[in-house]
Formats: structure tokens, sequence, C-alpha cells
């Protein structure tokens, strides 16, 4: 997409640090890190959302993001790392091509990703399982 | 390992609110959800961190992962979701068998995942890019 900054580092017409290179995923750090060496992990191809990549092309981008993610435990010795993908405005997309990121943790660095838990009724998780199975059996 | 609850819950020795299973990958409720219908996808071997998982077994999950967001997506409509994987005690990992969540979520749900950012100074990006790379080269 023309107005895509992703598609632009992907073809290279925008600038990034770029950290790795396959057919159809290429790898950055992030300009805003969270921790120094968050990178992101994308495809190519603009696909807005996750569920929208192909199965081949995921089957690339999960290789690369577990290669791409060695090398940062390697690097940066982290003591932990989170890996996060946000689909849709609402859950803190900003740019619409998806992508996946790469948080080095460390001891103490004042960061919380995991919100508050709710509890599931009596019978409700079981009912929230069968609206979703039903959707798996097609 | 036989003190590991998603080991229990992968050899049915535990009880789970079971969405899908595929030879090496399995998917059941969260029963501490952020929001109703948080899944988690596992390898059913014990990995416990997900850059230890062999890449045969990653392409399997990945492509469980997208079916199970699309089935969520269909059958619960939120606006949007997030997928995580938190790896190591000081990145919020509590259960120590690799595990990628999948939350659904909607406008207003005062969920907020992604903390402040930080800025490289003048040359750091590449530094830390350089870092990277170096591993990567292997």
């Amino acid at each position: 997409m023309s107005d895509c900054v992703f598609c632009k580092i992907a073809s290279k017409e925008a600038p990034a640090e770029i950290i790795h290179e396959t057919e159809r995923v290429i790898s950055f750090l992030d300009i805003n890190p969270i921790n120094f060496g968050h990178t992101l992990v994308i495809p190519k191809g603009h696909f807005k959302k996750f569920h929208e990549i192909p199965d081949e092309i995921n089957q690339e981008l999960i290789i690369v993001l577990s290669k791409v993610t060695k090398a940062i435990t390697e690097a940066l010795e982290p003591h932990g790392y989170n890996i996060f993908t946000n689909n849709g405005r609402f859950a803190g997309q900003a740019i619409m091509h998806c992508h996946f990121h790469i948080v080095p943790r460390y001891f103490n660095d004042g960061l919380k990703f995991r919100p508050t838990s709710k509890s599931y009724k009596k019978n409700e998780m079981k009912q929230f399982g069968d609206l979703i199975r039903e959707k798996l059996k097609n």
C-alpha cells in the first residue's frame, strides 16, 4: 500500500535499522523502543491483521521470529522477552500492517504487560468454549 | 515435565476447556482471562521459552494460532485482539511452559498493553542493530 510506512520499509523506500531479511519477511528496530533492541518482524506484503496472513507466509515469519529472538537473547542477554502483535485500533495497533514486536526484558525494568484478569461465572467458560469450537468445525 | 500444569493439560491428566488440538499443539481457555474467550495455544512438548521450540513445531503452532484466532474473531466478533507470549519470569511468564495468549479486545475495554517508549540517542540505534546482526551471521 502506497501510504503504508512498513510497506515502504519493506521496499526500501523508507529508511530503517534492518536486522534481518528473507524473501517475504523483514525485521528492523522499532524507532520508539519499549526497551532498547526492541525489534519488529513483519511480512513484506501488506496484511492488516495476523489472521489475514496466509499460512505459508506465517510459517516463514515464525522461523524468522525464532531466529531473531535467539540473536537478541545472545546479543543483549536480557532476563526474558515479550513477543506480541496488536491487531485492530482498539487493541493498540498503530500501523495497520501486521507486525510482531520482540521486546527484551530486564529484572526490575518497570514494565507491566499483563492487565488484570476477569473471572468466569459457573458454566460461562464452557459457553465461550462452545462458541469458539463451533467456528472451528468448518 | 511431571510438575508442569500445561504438560498435564496436554496429556489430559489435568482438566481444561480445550478448544482445538493437533498432534503437537493444544489450545484451551485461560482460566484467568484478561477478556472472556482468552485462549492459550501451546506446544504439547515442554519448552520453557519460545526460542527453544524447534522450527517444525513452531510452524504447526502458527497455523493453529491463525486458525484459532480466526475462530475467535468469528465467534466473539471482537474489535481487535492481542497475541503475546511472555518468556522468562521477569517478562511476566508464570507457567514455565511456553504459551501464546490470544486476547479478544473491545472498544473502551480499559486494557492497555503497550508501555511507554524510550528514545535512542544519536548512533545508539545502529549500535544495537550491529550487536544483533552480529549474532545473525552464524
